[in-house]
């Protein structure tokens, strides 16, 4: 069912091209890191954006930035330093280490390992024989290891930091000032866009698992004895495929279909505001290009909670390349978190009723990784036709929104051409020129970058004043006047599908 | 001159209305570290974007995203690893340690320490008998401590690792990708926006020296025979007041003015690329709200330049707080970096002239510490007028687009008002709602947060479909009506100041 050579394909055109490529290239590479080049940077902040506006919004959705080194404290509080491990198996021979439940999903059928436990990954090993996937010689007994990066904070050292593996921390310690800046009213959210460093043993395939990476988190706070979500009419229709705890136990994959609303009423998800999150997740994962039915929300085994979870789902979206593949995490987090840095920070971290009485806030986490959206909006979007290759990039995520040509390279062409491209630049639109090679191959790397529209300058332009637009994915063209150019453009990028399906005010 | 007491002021409003505040505040606090709130977040986003629009729309400036942290090698090869330290003096009874310039500075009118180098400190503690700021006691002779911050890559140790104190060597390194996708064409930029960590010994002044922070960077690599900066012209009129190297060693510090033209003209800016970079920046500066009589570019002192630097001029802005403050710096690096790589990695990083000679290109590199830019902004527009704080933003950079109030919270008022506020944000607005209080607090409140306008819906809105807009700089009002006001304000927020001196297409 996977094809992972396209992953290979989509992986040679992004590094040709500049969406990403291989960090420390000229010093023999390090996996776990990528760069990310000029197509790629204007990929990943679109997407950054189009996540914005799905999931922060919204006046009770505030956006903070905290910082990525934390000292050792805040995460002994939160319980990372106790259980943010995995399984790594030493090579005897050569020394190299490896994530022990990789090793074993390698070299058999079985799937998720990591959420069997550490005494079936042992057996696993053992039963299946693995070796050291680089020297053949025997492994090591696995051993829990932490895998967060180290530090002291301070020049002259004294205290141990950690880079913070996720963004979450960061706004919980900020509760209370959130809880401030939102006036003391409930629900509300703190949102984080920004960097996690997590130290991964064996980092591998690429983008999906990286020692660094931009999350894109989210925590809402409401009041266990108020667990309604005003906003849930918005998205009750949507319909979502999950994959809950006991289909998984009775070894039954077949995700049941319901709407968000049902999943609610049957209790298959145990908070309105979880149920929320997972709609506006599909709705934005759809945007990025996967139909519905290459979506599942696959539950959590107990085993495979994160130790603060009472409920999550996995968002997974089916690819050409990997199959199926998390693209987002929604966990039900209770009161843990806040409760957790009450004790460690020794703070009040309760809020007011009306009626007097405190109360700590339950908190709903969705939370993306974007290399993964990155990926997937590449992958989903590709296509390879008569020779090429070409990225149906949603007209708001696309990296470029105009090319601008000169049919030829003469007799003023060039020069309408630039002065074209200037003014678009200067209206605000992300305008490529090129002007090398035929047009053809210019229309062609037009495509292989996902630009939506090509606006082409030919002979006629100098008497009539018009321009040809191509667009990327019918290869029909219409002509307009330069004058309606700017308006036109703007009309065709405004269009914003999301907020089409907001529904009625609230 | 200058009034530390104005930084306390915007220090507090900050936290307060959630700009910015010290990070681990729950724990005690951590010096060095702020958390941005939603309206910091917000207006440091729209600073990232304005600094793009000044720097990077242009087609040969590719923006790039590479890794904070780096395998120990690169900045072996860099010479950060020898060179990124500063002087530190460490307490003899209470054990802290304090940045030993720093100290010389607080105690005497003596300014620029660091460029003194390190046996003038050592002289200057000594001579005027500086004992420990926290204790009292006695400090131990300064030693050079490297103010980086080290960690091991890869979850079972074996590879160090250190976070970048800047974005540029993620350029350098990836000069030949960029190269290649500006189609092997010189003049071209690497650019980013990201972050970058430094170990300060004692970090101070808030958001001027945190230890985590973005920097906004830009190499621009050039043919060194062909040193012509093609779009000067651009800025060619600009007037700068420069402080060049023998006007500070003559301690004659009254500025020389001059336009950018004259000052390359003069010798007094080294390179044409490096003048074009301090022109664009002039502009960049004064968007944000400083006139450019309180604007001066310093060169630094042959002691006081960076290991690569063959001439660099810091752009400082003269604050009410702070007195004159380095907000950016102008570094001809020439090229150094690319040869020190080449030797690190041993990899070619030579480009082919079209007569067939092989050259290591020269760099340019205009430096931004965000931190830095956003108190300039939040400082430069605060007024403090009939008891209300106002920040003057400008309008592409304030954190809210919009206030929308209704008049009454009742007679069916607020719904109509929530209906708009409503349809604003599916618009793409940063628009806020508040009922909350009497209007009078409405707009203070708004004008805290430094929104431009604020919206009114009264009881003759549900007779005649109109609202007022109030501005927030001249509290002037005018009335308009619902149908027209998207496009209105449309108009309104797409005025681009920095269009407008673009110049003829070049």
């Amino acid at each position: 069912m996977s094809d992972p050579k396209l992953y290979d394909t989509i992986t040679a055109i992004a590094k040709r091209r500049g969406y990403y490529w291989p960090s420390y290239e000229i010093y023999g590479g390090l996996s776990g890191y990528v760069t990310y080049g000029d197509l790629g940077t204007k990929l990943k902040r679109n997407i950054e954006n189009n996540w914005r506006s799905h999931f922060t919004n919204r006046q009770e959705v505030l956006e903070i930035e905290a910082p990525i080194i934390n000292p050792a404290t805040i995460f002994e509080a939160s319980g990372h330093i106790a259980n943010f491990k995995e399984y790594s198996s030493e090579c005897t021979k050569c020394g190299h280490s490896f994530r022990a439940d990789h090793l074993i999903e390698d070299k058999t059928d079985l799937e998720n390992v990591e959420a069997m436990g550490g005494d079936a990954i042992k057996r696993l090993l053992v039963e299946h024989k693995i070796k050291c996937p680089r020297c053949g010689s025997p492994l090591k007994e696995p051993t829990l290891i932490l895998t967060m990066f180290k530090t002291d904070i301070g020049a002259t050292g004294g205290l141990t930091g950690y880079a913070r593996p996720e963004a979450a921390q960061g706004m919980f310690i900020n509760f209370k000032r959130g809880y401030q800046h939102a006036r003391e009213k409930l629900p509300f959210a703190l949102a984080q866009v920004g960097k996690v460093m997590r130290n991964e043993i064996s980092p591998r395939r690429g983008l999906t698992r990286t020692r660094e990476f931009t999350i894109m988190e989210l925590e809402l706070f409401f009041d266990p004895q108020q667990p309604e979500c005003p906003w849930l009419k918005e998205v009750e229709d949507e319909k979502v495929r999950l994959l809950t705890e006991s289909m998984q136990a009775s070894d039954d994959r077949t995700p049941v279909e319901t709407t968000i609303r049902d999943a609610v009423e049957n209790g298959l998800i145990l908070t309105e505001w979880n149920a929320y999150y997972m709609g506006v997740s599909k709705r934005f994962i759809t945007h990025l290009g996967i139909p519905e039915d290459r979506q599942r929300f696959r539950a959590h085994l107990p085993d495979e909670r994160a130790h603060y979870s009472a409920q999550t789902y996995d968002h997974e979206v089916q690819l050409r390349s990997f199959g199926w593949l998390e693209v987002a995490g929604h966990a039900y987090r209770t009161d843990y978190d806040l409760k957790a840095h009450q004790k460690g920070a020794d703070t009040d971290m309760t809020v007011l009723r009306e009626d007097g009485t405190r109360f700590t806030p339950h908190v709903v986490e969705p939370s993306f990784g974007l290399g993964r959206q990155f990926i997937t909006a590449l992958e989903a979007s590709y296509e390879h036709k008569e020779k090429r290759n070409i990225f149906h990039l949603p007209r708001d995520l696309a990296p470029y929104q105009l090319s601008v040509f000169p049919l030829v390279t003469k007799d003023g062409l060039p020069e309408k051409a630039v002065e074209i491209h200037r003014a678009l630049l200067g209206a605000g639109f992300a305008a490529f020129y090129d002007e090398r090679g035929s047009v053809g191959r210019r229309y062609a790397r037009s495509d292989e970058a996902g630009t939506p529209l090509a606006v082409t300058i030919d002979y006629d332009t100098l008497q009539d004043e018009a321009v040809t637009i191509r667009d990327r994915d019918t290869w029909g063209q219409v002509r307009t006047s330069i004058k309606d150019l700017t308006a036109l453009l703007k009309e065709y990028y405004s269009y914003r599908a999301e907020f089409e399906d907001l529904g009625p005010a609230v």
